[in-house]
């Protein structure tokens, strides 16, 4: 029975029984988490190979000969720049490959905004009197505390099923210059896993911007990370800005380090030969090179893009039935009293679960008592604050299947409880 | 005979002689390189072990069992620290273990203070009206491109036998607020191989700073690279600044690019715990981890710090001859006509030539001709502007003894010519 079509009574009653469920599994003495985008150890066990596929001098050449135990080639490997340039469709000369951490690639990118400007900036984004950024939300919380740390202004503005409402974008960064930025996690968003649709990425490559050196943090984290067979596309945004002519417009992240290794993958940059040349020149005072070895793993483990995509199938058989389990006990638990919304996504690392307005922050810290770690709420939103107190990130890629199914049951339990606490008190 | 002693009539005529000397080997056709301090191929290789001492899952678990496939562990790895600890008698405690770079983490270091200031600071550095650093000289080339690159203005120490010039480094930092910070190559400087003094490690340490937030820029990139048996002392910078309540003056940096891999090494950052609070308070922000396997790789390569001290005695035996072929060809060609000074180092990886005032861009241009790089002359001072026009730095790792040889022939050849054809317009 819908718990909005019952009375106070019946709610006090479901209350009660509740109660006991929930202090039945305190005693337990769980500790699970369900907080971060982790991939579990069977994951990445598929990578094992990388670990010895370089294992002599000889190795360590490149098809050219260059000899990558050595200095040089600071923006990555010929092979490296063709493998990801092949798996994404973005043309070879637009890639820097750099370290293990595409954050890094997408801080550095804005504090040098900051420090010097972007291509097209008449001064440096620190001598400017505000500078602030569109930021799509729920969405991830590492775009939000990179602006945060820089001093960055932040403005909501809602995802819906076609990715960021586009009407609200236009609307601000066409009469505001101050909006310098917009982040976005355009396929399998963090973490609504939601894919922008081929309207929005036209809409965002050709929208009026006030600012004339506006800028779209495109981070591409799961640009391969399919569950299901036919995995959605994206429309290739370099391209839809080219046909505009704006193609100095964004800045492109991607990274292997939820394909291979999250401590030891490889990051790239790309953008077009104007941001890319304003960049480097930074860059060459940052460093003389990054780990090209590494580089030449992932190239070597792989062979090419296939080799990727072939890989990106195991990733999926691990991690699908984990979603499922997810969504089951979403829909048995919490569709059946007729409560929260969540996302189904077909790709990414997340389950969006909205929870009756104002009973989130309750959710989190009743599971938190009965020992499971849910991801900070807020944390999906700048600042750390959700309006609604709405909005739980649910990660089930880490837990094996049996935590992952305790730490659900706690979680949904711990929805209804909240959820009924609030209705009684109102 | 002296080239002072002769007459012009003397000087003509070796000039001619040197011409047809010249002229022959610019026949040649050579392509030689002594630019830059990269290590040979056969000094890469002591390192190939690494490239195999973690090959299975297990191998990459910490002693804690931390899986350093994962993220996590954003400042190192517990056995990464120990080893920089022991090898460098730094507390454990003070250690940021990163990526491959420690150029990166200086430059940073740098942009971060632009961007927040350091602990201490009243505000970012950004937001003074100007910021000065004091740079011996000559010195590196990367460090005076990081400050060129901010906007940091560099003002000019000489460096001497014991370190940078004292009296007039204390003289400027006491006076003048905006100076805040000096670069340091401490031990076998870079390109001068100077051994900073203890005296001079207790003046940097003791020193008053007319700014509050001052910081020593320690770059102790030849920490263990002796050329002989009975390396340098170099003082503890920490110690040193602790024994008179300085601590948070300093950031140390340090890698092993020139103990394994140049290409694929570990860096390191260093300070007391008040730096490294507000420094990690910021890269929080800029990363989620760096590659832990490749630090894990390091640990298990070597062992200990014992192990990295053996490993540093085989490159000082591939080393050693060279820089022997240098001094011995500056000896025998440069001496012997009274011309030139240079350093004798008993570590890292130059030789310092100082040729006489208003020669070295001749020589430089002139080797060129001969097909042999030069490291750009001004490289060593700020702005790429050497004052006298006298300095070369000469990196002999990179080239084999045949070559190196062959390079060393050409340009004390070149120093002659360049310096008779000065002798002779005065």
């Amino acid at each position: 029975m819908n718990y909005s079509e019952m009375t106070k009574v019946q709610l006090a009653e479901e209350l009660g029984k509740l109660k006991i469920e929930y202090s039945n599994i305190c005693e337990k003495g769980l500790s699970l988490d369900l907080s971060r985008g982790k991939p579990a150890a069977d994951q990445l066990s598929l990578s094992d190979g990388m670990l010895t596929c370089i294992s002599s001098a000889d190795d360590c050449k490149t098809e050219a000969g260059f000899d990558c135990r050595n200095y040089g080639l600071f923006d990555g490997i010929p092979e490296a720049k063709k493998l990801f340039s092949d798996l994404l469709g973005i043309p070879q000369n637009y890639i820097f490959v750099g370290g293990s951490s595409s954050l890094n690639l997408m801080y550095d990118s804005v504090a040098r905004a900051m420090l010097y400007g972007v291509y097209g900036s008449e001064k440096p984004w620190c001598r400017e009197e505000k500078v602030k950024f569109v930021c799509p939300v729920p969405g991830y919380d590492r775009h939000f505390k990179i602006c945060e740390s820089l001093g960055i202004e932040m403005i909501n503005v809602d995802m819906i099923s076609t990715g960021p409402d586009m009407d609200a974008v236009e609307a601000l960064v066409a009469n505001d210059a101050s909006i310098k930025g917009i982040w976005c996690c355009p396929k399998y968003s963090n973490p609504d896993g939601i894919t922008y649709s081929g309207e929005t990425v036209r809409r965002l490559a050709r929208m009026k911007t006030a600012a004339p050196d506006f800028r779209i943090m495109w981070d591409n984290a799961y640009a391969v990370h399919d569950l299901c067979d036919d995995g959605d596309e994206l429309l290739d945004i370099f391209e839809a800005c080219r046909e505009v002519g704006n193609e100095d417009r964004v800045l492109y992240f991607a990274s292997t380090s939820k394909i291979t290794y999250s401590g030891a993958g490889v990051a790239i940059l790309a953008a077009d030969e104007n941001n890319l040349k304003q960049i480097k020149s930074v860059m060459t005072a940052q460093t003389i090179s990054f780990d090209k070895i590494n580089q030449l793993r992932h190239v070597k483990f792989f062979g090419n893009a296939d080799g990727v995509r072939a890989h990106m199938k195991k990733h999926a058989a691990l991690l699908a039935p984990k979603f499922k389990l997810v969504l089951d006990k979403l829909e048995q638990d919490l569709a059946s009293v007729g409560i929260g919304k969540w996302t189904n996504p077909r790709g990414g690392y997340f389950v969006s679960l909205f929870v009756p307005a104002g009973c989130a922050k309750r959710t989190f810290e009743l599971a938190k008592s009965a020992g499971v770690t849910l991801t900070t709420v807020g944390a999906t939103y700048p600042y750390g604050k959700d309006p609604a107190d709405s909005n739980i990130r649910i990660a089930p890629t880490f837990a094996n299947m049996e935590n992952l199914s305790a730490a659900m049951d706690v979680l949904t339990l711990c929805v209804r409880l909240a959820t009924i606490e609030k209705m009684l008190a109102e």
